[in-house]
């Protein structure tokens, strides 16, 4: 598969202009570089799909190895598959693909894409099947993704339809294939241990710091990339304290949850996303972060096991409560973003954000809107309401597309030859690793069902056993 | 809680000139937008906050939970409450607060103090009652802190006087309300275990590397940014050398000692920061840092002892020595910059960095200097020694404040609806969380005790039972 | 030792124009100042240093503090002892060494060669014995570098001579004199625990993120930088995969080694280094991760155990693998590299990436090429011919230098009053460290030897005694 991979990159992909020494010129100056304005946010975005990932899916108190290992082996799988899909539809042209750091960039957007449909099978597949996911979920990703830009022509800054929505789906429907009755009723190594609860916290705390360079890396520059990291900031801020109070609220004995921590307070940077570079005001970012942050949390509370046992469909991570239902919140503040949006609001830069409602070329409006703003590029002329119903388009066509395509790809990671682990294994780092020798489930497990059954400590059942 | 919160969002805060879409024009450049002047150094501030000071406190073998997830909630509490109270103070005209990327970044200041003064009270204190310390210390901060700088007049960049002294006395003045006297003869989970002082020593690592960007973030741009993090790193460096030394020296047995690693080295950070921005040559920010450790180092050998003892002041992770101490030596340091700092050394831009020396407005030497450097702002026509005496005051006012504000906060907490835990239940993740079947207080302090007491492992201990 | 570099400082160390607030007039825009350009890469190395480094090495199972906290301080020693000696040769003048970020960069440079070296002798060294080490190799790596630089006059972009080869040639020197026989046989304590494994995971995610930059951190400015990420990312990708592909292809069971996954990934930074601002194309760039990626992935598997038996070379870390076979690959493909640049490729910019190549003073040509590129610095003449073969000149005298200074370094280590632990207390942190409660060697070791001995469970094996 190496093999296969260097021939399609010597054959396909050369350097964008901005990375080629022959196309500077007296004139260039060398700090203009594209690579300076997103270098920055391609390495956040590096830090939270590399640690943040990492840490978060290495939850598992016997699959800690493989909740980081195998995130690590789908993002570098994934991005440099991106490289070449996503680049064929973005970045083609001259018979080659161009690459560049924002190339990376998108590249980045699309692993983080697999690796959220990589929590709903987190525990169940093997790495082979992993890669598998990954080499059909880049291409379906990439086509759908073009095709919605292209022919629905949305807005999407904090990529919650194309990114959120998608990958949840498709994780769904992949998930539902892989359906196995015998985990409904838990699986004795499905467990954490101290040590790995901080790790994956270690985890969410990474993904929240750096979540506002992801949620702002692709507006367009200047006051809307601003107000991107304050409503992520300020979303993100209002759904962990909301998180904290739900999760000592519904708790029996008003104690803390650590699952909630780790994932419900980061809720709500994933439902500012769709309205995140729009003048919503910083009290709406808060008051969107209460409510994904709700949404999300009822969510692991009561429809993922509900999911689980009539649905067949096993979230394991809950994605759909962090992507999925916060996808349809944010999309929904989106949409009433749209509606709102205003001149008198935005000033003439309405037609910069909303791109699609800039006039047509030619238009004369579209001349004296290029005096206000240089560089105005012309629009599809439309008014809020249309656009706010090709928002709409967009969504149902993405889920449909995303569920579908994620069916298919669990029939094929399905096939008998992926080596899927066996019910027995899920969850058991020994199956892929060689594992020091502190690690052994058997006893681990013994001791705990032990300590548990007898309501005793240890060494007293030492004792009593003699 | 979250209600009011919204409703003050929604009735006070706005955007910044420069997140404000309408506020762009023509002439405006998108890359001049003051976020990315800012942004880099929130984020390294993000992280020092969100992962550093987390890991940091995360040390108790038994307290890992509590000391990462409380310091995420009450610094995402603090932040978004500093917004509000602190923009009012800092941010507030036209009858709203302007927010932007500086704002978060002034928020996260406030922040840090709140909790460096949690480090005081570790261990011995309810999430509730720590998110009644961070509502109540917010507001007398910005209060201080805007009395100070408005009245006060001093320098104060790396923030020595108003988040290290402040956040220190501040910390105290609770915790000697909340004196526990059955925790002075030391408590049984009062412990780390391996993988906590690891923890810890990562947190330590990242306050290391991110600590130039806290302390240079709110200098003059230019060659004082780049002095405060030269002096910032050179300070760091000498005091871990230091720290290194000194433990390995006063330690019994020539051992080194993880507490001293993990907290004695960070002193340099804090002991270069009233004359961060300042021309004090680079061999005075190594002294700084040799003298601000040396001093940390004794006083967590004596001094913590000796007022938890004596003075009824329990200083859980000796924040009297890390911030105390060396901001008092830090504090006397920037003193005897100002009162050394002549135009031979530092030409026109002395009237920059010593903004309050600047002739006032109408002075005829303001306009010559003016034409050295444009934009210099009229300034109090102080002298090196009047500003001196003013950071004397200012030194005085802020740790009196800070002392009374804390005691008074210290009667809060303490109120019996807040539910402090009892003294058993101190430094007990347990009594907050579910914790994983692996965490089990009796039998792992079972093991430990008897393995101490009998000088034999574990193994010899079963046989010899039986 | 803190006194005299004290002294040092004072006698020897000045501020750098750009961080002389004399130096600034009306004409300079503070945010032209170099650390602009600098310090976010300074920023990315320190994290890779400090964290990156620290987690590594801290893989062992009994030693993680040591492998920790000894990279923290032989880091922080080597940086501000290279700011010295390094800065005497490459910032002094008038009098004086005159300190900046860049300064700061140089000298992190320098303190990646000495741990890159601390890796072939872990385990089996005192930190008294390190800081001497760090102290000897310092001196003769900048007269290296200098002597390189100045009379060989190579292209090093990535450090791939400089160094990665010094560092593991030097490495290998001292580690042959340190030959202890005993550790040939393996050790008990030289293992792994399932934490630490994760440990050394995370500081392999924080070096693969943060490695681009690590590489373009001195690259020319502009498009030189923009390719060194582009093929540092590729590179790091591809040797990924293949490292994830040979792990469980050699492995008798077909699992994955945790070893590996955190060596072998890394190869392919190392090997594009030498040729990565040059116009190789991805594809190439692709194909010597995967080549660097294989001839680590099998000197760990023969060549390291073969050293260390019949060469008496015992390279803990195998930084012979990660830093000598993919250096010597690097190398060879920079010299490949330089023998194909032409200017139909790069233009007149080939002569700024390859400066020596750049015509000499008054040779018309170079003014021909300044209209070209304003700015461009005149060279030595040389063909690209000539510039390979000076490549290969270094890189057999950096071999050998490094080599030759390693054993002398060796040689003084060997000192009797070193404190060198005995062979029984290598690979153990209690020998240098106060330990919290849950070490116990012994008590740990038994309870594995039992398990793999018996082939049991420990619960059984209690019964059994019974």
């Amino acid at each position: 598969m190496e093999i296969v991979m260097l021939v399609l990159y010597s054959l396909f992909v050369t350097y964008d202009d901005n990375a080629n020494a022959k196309m500077q010129n007296n004139e260039t100056n060398p700090m203009d570089n594209s690579m300076y304005r997103d270098y920055p946010y391609f390495a956040d975005v590096q830090v939270m799909i590399f640690v943040g990932f990492s840490c978060l899916l290495g939850f598992g108190r016997f699959y800690g190895f493989s909740g980081m290992v195998f995130t690590f082996l789908t993002a570098a799988f994934s991005i440099q598959w991106a490289i070449l899909i996503q680049g064929f539809f973005q970045f083609y042209y001259d018979g080659k693909i161009h690459m560049s750091v924002l190339g990376l960039l998108y590249a980045e957007f699309a692993c983080a894409v697999v690796l959220i449909s990589y929590g709903a099978v987190l525990g169940k597949t093997s790495p082979v099947q992993l890669v598998v996911m990954a080499l059909l979920e880049i291409p379906i990703f990439s086509v759908v993704e073009w095709a919605v830009l292209k022919y629905i022509c949305i807005t999407d800054s904090g990529g919650t339809i194309l990114i959120h929505l998608f990958a949840c789906y498709f994780g769904l429907g992949a998930t539902f294939v892989l359906y196995r009755p015998s985990l409904n009723s838990g699986h004795p190594k499905e467990t954490t241990s101290y040590n790995s609860d901080i790790l994956s916290l270690l985890g969410t705390l990474f993904l929240w710091v750096f979540w506002p360079s992801f949620n702002s890396s692709l507006t367009v520059k200047g006051d809307d990339q601003h107000r991107a990291i304050l409503h992520t900031f300020i979303g993100l801020s209002s759904s962990t304290m909301t998180a904290f109070a739900l999760s000592a609220m519904f708790n029996k004995r008003g104690k803390l949850t650590m699952a909630d921590i780790q994932n419900v307070t980061l809720a709500g940077g994933v439902t500012v996303g769709a309205s995140v570079d729009m003048m919503i005001s910083p009290a709406a970012a808060y008051a969107l972060g209460v409510m994904g942050c709700t949404a999300c949390f009822f969510g692991y509370k009561y429809l993922t096991p509900f999911m689980a046992r009539q649905l067949r469909i096993q979230d394991q991570c809950g994605i759909h409560n962090l992507h999925g239902l916060t996808g349809i919140i944010s999309s929904t503040a989106g949409i009433c973003g749209i509606m709102l949006a205003t001149e008198e609001t935005y000033g003439p830069s309405l037609y910069q954000i909303f791109s699609h409602r800039a006039p047509v070329e030619g238009d004369p409006k579209l001349l004296e809107l290029q005096q206000l703003i240089p560089g105005l590029k012309p629009g599809l002329g439309r008014t809020a309401r249309e656009q706010a119903l090709f928002q709409v388009a967009a969504i149902f066509a993405t889920i449909a597309a995303s569920a579908v395509g994620g069916v298919l790809t669990g029939f094929v990671m399905n096939l008998k030859f992926l080596a899927s682990p066996s019910d027995e294994d899920c969850f058991d780092d020994a199956v892929f690793f060689d594992v020091p020798s502190d690690f052994d489930t058997t006893f681990l497990l013994q001791i705990d069902q032990n300590s548990e059954e007898k309501g005793q400590t240890i060494p007293m059942k030492v004792a009593k056993d003699q």
